[in-house]
């Protein structure tokens, strides 16, 4: 049962994330020493984030131990850390529980919401990159509706039932089409004192189009499926000010909201020491063809952190979990070539294209080949998630929920088991 | 949809626990104006926190919305609230949303636990009464032994992996159970650098015998159960303190644990106000057999925190789930009767048993008419608790659950979705 310490390489791997996993799980049997360190002691699954937010899941569903993933792998030890500096001139990495020397050292830290400078924001807004941020959002968007139901003043009333969601991507486009279907199937029910036609839903899209990465077909048709639900999508607009009571969008303009989520950007999720990488814009490291940090010999970055140029990315990657897994997965084959004296080979992205669900029975889909929405792209996304989704237990159970969810039309997660505190607002709602 | 504003007797129901759900429940379509109260906006399965506790189950499958419950129900609102002061001369409740009026108040607060006023236990030991206080739990179990892992102290790593459960009633033995499991299925594998079987796993109890509402039958079968597990039962065992590091019992003795569960009595969740009322031991409230309690015309007390003297049950009935649910039930055909100035019906106890679950395959059932243990009897606790977990959904989720759990052994909600900070011990883990 023990765990092998060998006189191997040292791989220290920073993230538990999907490039993290996958390299971690590609040097299995190998001849090194493999460290992985990460804040949580689980991994998350962030495409399913906002059904932990809306109530359609339970937060154990899209969290599964790390330690499980790497039960068998005797050249792995896991630590929960929190990495405080890379200290690359003495190869050793400085934590909250210790220090780890490496030979070869693996940021595969992931990204974190962007607030782009705007402090205001990042205090009164809710962000939706962790299981509890995704929490956090579940009790607002409830401890709203609670207050609403309270509330005298019509003008805060209207405030409490509407939501802007920042950020037209996939994240902003889901939350917003869920927290329609929320409205339609559940609040109207659960609050039969209100008058819930009044909960506004505001997708803002500070580019031309939301889901602006997909195809033009793709973006059309989730804005009218969005519409057609409800939400009010609003193409070319910046947000400039959000105050925890007013929102302001093209300098002038205003919504009153009492809930606004932020989904507008991301960066990479950095720690102090790299100075002698290329941060590029999006806080990213700028890497080799094979992933190895320019400037250092023996620091590598994958997934979202990580900057590549390459012939047909002439621009870096997509940050989805598909660029991480297959990041992960060539650098684990090449650490072994490094380590072997031999070359390492260039990395290739394969689009296997992107998907988005904004509904029941709606989702939009673009493959290379063939590009569809609606039903047949719906049931495609949801096997999809299922198939990434890790663990026996984690697909059983949220397949029961979309059952029960699809069947019932109900979100049976809508309880607030720890109320948010907004007095707390920045602390709460910051990454844990 | 609207509920409906009536001239009708107003009752509040202050409680969404099993007897006030119940009450509202039978109050159904009467002539009757409800509005129930409860701080939290989810009714809680409490017989299976120790599951959530220990990995077992996620909280959202133990939590079921209340609103959900009564949604069909024209003649009973809701409010999240925390009650402050029953103002018994004016017919009002106090809370922190706003003041309510009644015409007939129903106490259905439950129980909390008691520490019975050693605040140096309540600040330091764990109770598990409500859904965050059992992820606390969660958190702090897994977290010891992250923590166990980079102890180099002897001393201090032993403590990390001591666990201490103080009180010997169904959910401490039921929490003992379900922590040797988690011991020899789950933390074997998960931390192979660490000699698990230095895991000490203690479970106090104050009188001659564990289980001791139960059956000698049961009990004796339960410690076997318990001992075979490698639980240490230590009977007739009164624990003095516990500093946050040192337990100390019967004076002198003494065992280092940083893990201590709390779940060696509970109290009525009294809430001011209720002046003319006498208070018996436990915190209850004196009820007349119909469950009026004693100094009052309208204002009633049912399950774990009323007590009534019966020819069978001269000194209470047990605080479980039934005397709760047949209380609500008989309390919802007694107003009726009130109101229409009919006498009401006095309240008997029907005892459908008892059971404990100890781990798989293993339990203790009695019953009026038999008795019996092991692999039947858990059959029968699993059974019973689908039955009476609230919701499809969470019936769904539970029993995916726990074949997972059966055929694979494992634990699979082993995830610190929120760190316990111990410094803040008190703060968090108190009920909220």
């Amino acid at each position: 049962m023990n765990k092998e310490h060998t006189q191997f390489p040292k791989v220290i791997i920073i993230g538990g994330g999907f490039g993290g996993i996958q390299l971690g799980k590609n040097l299995k049997d190998k001849e090194v020493d493999v460290l992985m360190v990460d804040k949580h002691n689980y991994h998350t699954f962030q495409p399913l984030l906002y059904q932990v937010a809306t109530g359609g899941l339970e937060p154990d569903s899209i969290a599964f131990p790390l330690r499980k993933v790497f039960r068998t792998q005797k050249n792995l030890n896991f630590r929960v850390a929190d990495v405080k500096e890379i200290q690359a001139e003495n190869k050793k990495i400085i934590t909250d529980i210790g220090e780890y020397e490496y030979d070869y050292l693996v940021i595969a830290t992931g990204s974190e919401t962007n607030f782009f400078g705007q402090d205001e924001i990042e205090h009164f807004s809710m962000p939706m990159k962790t299981v509890p941020e995704a929490l956090n959002l579940r009790s607002l968007i409830l401890q709203n509706f609670e207050e609403a139901l309270i509330e005298k003043d019509p003008e805060k009333k209207q405030a409490l039932m509407n939501f802007v969601i920042v950020g037209g991507g996939p994240t902003g486009v889901e939350t917003a089409g869920a927290l329609a279907e929320l409205k339609t199937h559940v609040l109207i029910y659960d609050y039969p004192e209100l008058d819930i036609h009044k909960m506004n839903i505001y997708l803002i899209e500070g580019s031309e189009r939301i889901l602006s990465p997909f195809s033009e077909e793709a973006s059309a048709k989730a804005k009218e499926f969005l519409e057609n639900m409800g939400v009010t999508v609003m193409e070319n607009i910046r947000v400039n000010h959000y105050d925890g009571h007013l929102v302001t969008y093209n300098d002038t303009q205003t919504i009153h909201a009492k809930g606004v989520i932020w989904s507008a950007g991301v960066k990479g999720a950095m720690i102090p020491g790299l100075d002698k990488a290329e941060v590029v814009r999006g806080g990213r490291l700028k890497t080799t063809n094979y992933n190895l940090i320019e400037g250092y010999e023996n620091i590598f970055a994958i997934g979202d952190i990580a900057y590549m140029e390459t012939k047909d990315y002439p621009h870096g990657h997509p940050g989805v979990a598909q660029t991480a897994i297959q990041q992960g997965k060539q650098l684990g084959e090449n650490l072994l070539r490094i380590i072997n004296n031999e070359k390492p080979h260039p990395f290739e992205y394969y689009d296997k294209g992107s998907m988005a669900t904004v509904g029941r029975n709606k989702a939009v889909v673009d493959l290379s080949f063939w590009k569809f929405q609606g039903f047949f792209a719906w049931l495609t996304w949801m096997f999809v998630h299922l198939l990434f989704l890790v663990g026996f237990r984690n697909k059983a159970v949220t397949l029961i929920n979309w059952i029960v969810n699809y069947f019932s039309y109900d979100r049976g997660s809508r309880v607030i088991i720890r109320k948010f505190d907004r007095d707390r607002m920045t602390e709460e709602a910051k990454p844990v």
